[in-house]
């Protein structure tokens, strides 16, 4: 199959741990592990995600990015990896968003784009892309939405960017 | 000075990075560095705190508390400390809360209860406790209130708990 023969849309899914497994994992409550703390006050839904960030001496660090929205229909152009670490977002505005992913070719160099899926996330689901899993750049639909990041910090080089076929996302017709 | 001389209420102070310099760190966009990113349309407030959690092979862990409030006046008669790794709180609903600390006595083994405060974070700030820093459990002050939290996982005992001479906080008074 060539690029032509590929959809130029494309489809927004809801955002479920199952369907998510290949690519990391979602960050939510909602059938989580969780027990009572702090004298029964807290309830703490514990150890929500893999935070695999210790490859070549990295560890983990805490940010906050603070998106904007991307003119619609949203063109996908390119995708980026970090090869060396996960990273967390969480979203910290009560609004959804958008989680654009695909896995590796076998040989590992490049996106399948056979594979490229759309994931919308609800106000209350993080995601957690795995190491090396591709994925697009923050894509928020309110007009200003702040995440919480858990990612790596180290030496070595933990980003690769590459250039795909557009495809164009509509949301507003989800 | 005694238990006895202390005074039994515990002012709230607003929270300041100043203020809880020798606690750990405020975790805010407010002043923090900050950088463009995903091609302008992200802003990264980077690397907000100190995740300190490599002691006895820990690693760090995503996960979630749900906190309920305590009656008012809330009673302060425990604190506790995780010897070997920080602990992070970021609030994910806009609604204040309430971090009381506490530093060591100069042997280490218990906690100064001269130094004891009460800082009241506004909905927008997180605290990340430094390794070892005395620390009452969560306290929000709305119905619910769920926070993400970066803490350690692993080997070894990171959890110390300590009784103290009993204080009040009435947040109403605030």
């Amino acid at each position: 199959m060539n690029n032509l023969d590929l959809p130029p849309s494309l489809p927004i899914e809801p955002l479920t741990r199952e369907a998510f497994t290949p690519f990391g994992e979602v960050i939510e409550t909602e059938g989580a592990h969780a027990f009572p703390i702090n004298q029964g006050t807290t309830t703490r839904f514990h150890d929500l995600c893999r935070v695999d960030v210790s490859d070549e001496g990295g560890k983990a660090i805490l940010s906050i990015f603070r998106g904007t929205p991307r003119p619609h229909p949203i063109e996908i152009k390119m995708l980026e990896r970090h090869p060396l670490g996960s990273q967390a977002f969480f979203p910290l505005n009560p609004e959804p968003w958008l989680a654009v992913v695909a896995l590796s070719t076998p040989d590992g160099a490049a996106p399948d784009l056979n594979s490229l899926r759309c994931f919308r996330a609800n106000p209350q689901q993080g995601v957690n892309y795995a190491k090396g899993v591709w994925h697009h750049p923050l894509l928020c639909l309110a007009p200003r939405q702040d995440f919480l990041i858990i990612d790596r910090d180290g030496s070595g080089n933990n980003l690769e960017e590459i250039e795909i076929a557009l495809r164009l996302i509509s949301p507003s017709e989800d």
